[in-house]
C-alpha cells in the first residue's frame, strides 16, 4: 500500500513514518508544503530506518504530489491546518482513497490544556465536511505522544482508536495501526463519536505535567 | 476516615463501599433517599464481606444523615440528580467536608453514547456551583465500570483520575482511591480539567460496545 503522511515532517508524521517504514512493506512519502523540506525529511528517515540495518526508500513531495501517489493520506498537521490542506490536495485524491486524521483542536489557559471543540462537532466531522465525497475519512493515531511514536528505541505498548463512517476505510487503517509493533487499533465507533476521542489528547498532555514518569504517556484499555 | 455513599445502594456506590469495606479500615455509611433501602443494601454489603472474612459493620442512612456522619461524601447518583442530592444534603455538610463526583452526563443515539456536556461545562463544574462554599469538591472514579468495580472476585488494575481545585482535597481522594487494591490514582488537574475526564467514560462505554473481549473494560495510562 501507498501512504502518504501529509505535514509528514514533524510531530506525529515523523513517527509514523518510521515505524511503517521499519515495521512495515507499505511505500512511505512524506508530503510538505514546502518540497524541499520534504525531501530532506524523507532523506534522513531514509538514513534512519538504514542505521537501523532496514534499507529501504523513502519519498519526499509537495503535499498535492505526495497524496497523487497514495492511498491512504494521513494528515499529520495541525487542526487548524486541516481544512487547507484537503482542499490543497482535493484534486489529487482518487476515488476511493482514504483520508485519516490524526489532529486535534486544543486550547491552553492556566488550568492546562483543554479540548478545542470545533463547531463542527469534532476535528474529524471539520474533514469530513471538507473531503471529496469520493474519498472516505477515518480518524485515528490522536492519542499516540509523538516523541514516544518516533524514538524507534522505544516499544510503545499502547492503543489507537479508530473511527470512520465507512467500515471497509476503518479495517484498513485498523491493519495499518496493528502492523506496527507494540500498537493495538480499537474500534471507537464513526465519526460521531469523534469528540470523545480527540478529547483524551488534551487529558493526556495534561496527566504527563501532572504527574511523575508520564512524560509521553499513552493509554490502553482493558 | 468516615465516608458516605450516597447513592450507594448502586453502580459505582456498591463496589466502591465493597472495596473500600474490604481493602481499608474507613467507615463506610451508605446513604439513599430511601433510609429503608440504605439500611438494606448495607446488610447486604456487610453480609456479602463477612462471607469474605471481612468482619465489618457497614451502615444505612438517608442521604443527609449519612452525609451528617462523614468528612467525605460520594455523589454516586446519576448527573441528572447530583444537584438535587447537594441541595437535599448542603445543611448536613461540616466546613472542610470534601464532596466527590464521580457522575458523567451522556445522551445515547445511533452512533452510541456521547458526552452530553452541562452548560457549566461538567458535571464536576455543577457541583462547584451548587456545594456550599465552606467545602471542597473533588472529581474522581469516573471511569470505572460498575460491574468490575463490585465484582470482589476481580483484580481491577485500572487507573482513576482525580482533579479539584483545592490541593489537599486532592490528596486526601488519591489516599482513598490508592488504598483500593489494584487502583491507581493519577493527578488529571483541577476542576476547568473536568470536561475531559467526564468525556472518557462515554468513550469506555463505546468501546465496550464495538469492541470484543472489553465489556468491563478500564483505562490505564504509561
Amino acid at each position: 500500500m501507498q501512504i502518504a503522511l501529509l505535514g509528514g515532517t514533524g510531530d506525529i508524521g515523523e513517527g509514523l513514518a518510521l515505524r511503517w517504514g521499519r515495521d512495515t512493506d507499505h511505500e512511505i512519502i512524506i508530503g510538505s508544503r514546502d518540497p524541499d523540506k520534504a525531501r530532506r525529511k524523507a532523506g534522513e528517515y531514509e538514513a534512519d530506518l538504514a542505521s537501523r540495518g532496514v534499507d529501504r526508500a523513502v519519498s519526499g513531495f509537495q503535499n498535492a504530489a505526495a497524496t497523487k501517489r497514495a492511498e491512504v493520506v494521513i494528515l499529520s498537521v495541525p487542526a487548524y491546518h486541516v481544512v487547507g490542506t484537503i482542499e490543497a490536495v482535493a484534486e489529487a485524491l482518487d476515488a476511493g482513497d482514504i483520508l485519516v486524521t490524526p489532529a486535534v483542536g486544543m486550547k491552553r489557559d492556566d488550568d492546562g490544556l483543554h479540548y478545542n471543540r470545533p463547531s463542527a462537532g469534532s476535528v474529524a466531522a471539520l474533514c469530513g465536511d471538507a473531503a471529496p465525497s469520493s474519498v472516505s475519512v477515518v480518524g485515528a493515531f490522536q492519542n499516540l505522544a509523538a516523541g514516544r511514536l518516533a524514538d524507534l528505541e522505544t516499544e510503545i505498548d499502547v492503543d489507537t482508536l479508530v473511527f470512520s463512517d465507512d467500515e471497509a476505510a476503518k479495517a484498513t487503517v485498523t491493519g495499518l495501526a496493528n502492523e506496527i509493533a507494540g500498537l493495538r487499533a480499537l474500534d471507537a465507533g464513526r465519526l460521531a463519536n469523534a469528540a470523545e476521542v480527540e478529547s483524551l489528547t488534551p487529558l493526556l498532555i495534561n496527566l504527563a505535567t501532572y504527574n511523575e514518569d508520564l512524560e509521553q504517556v499513552g493509554v490502553k484499555f482493558s
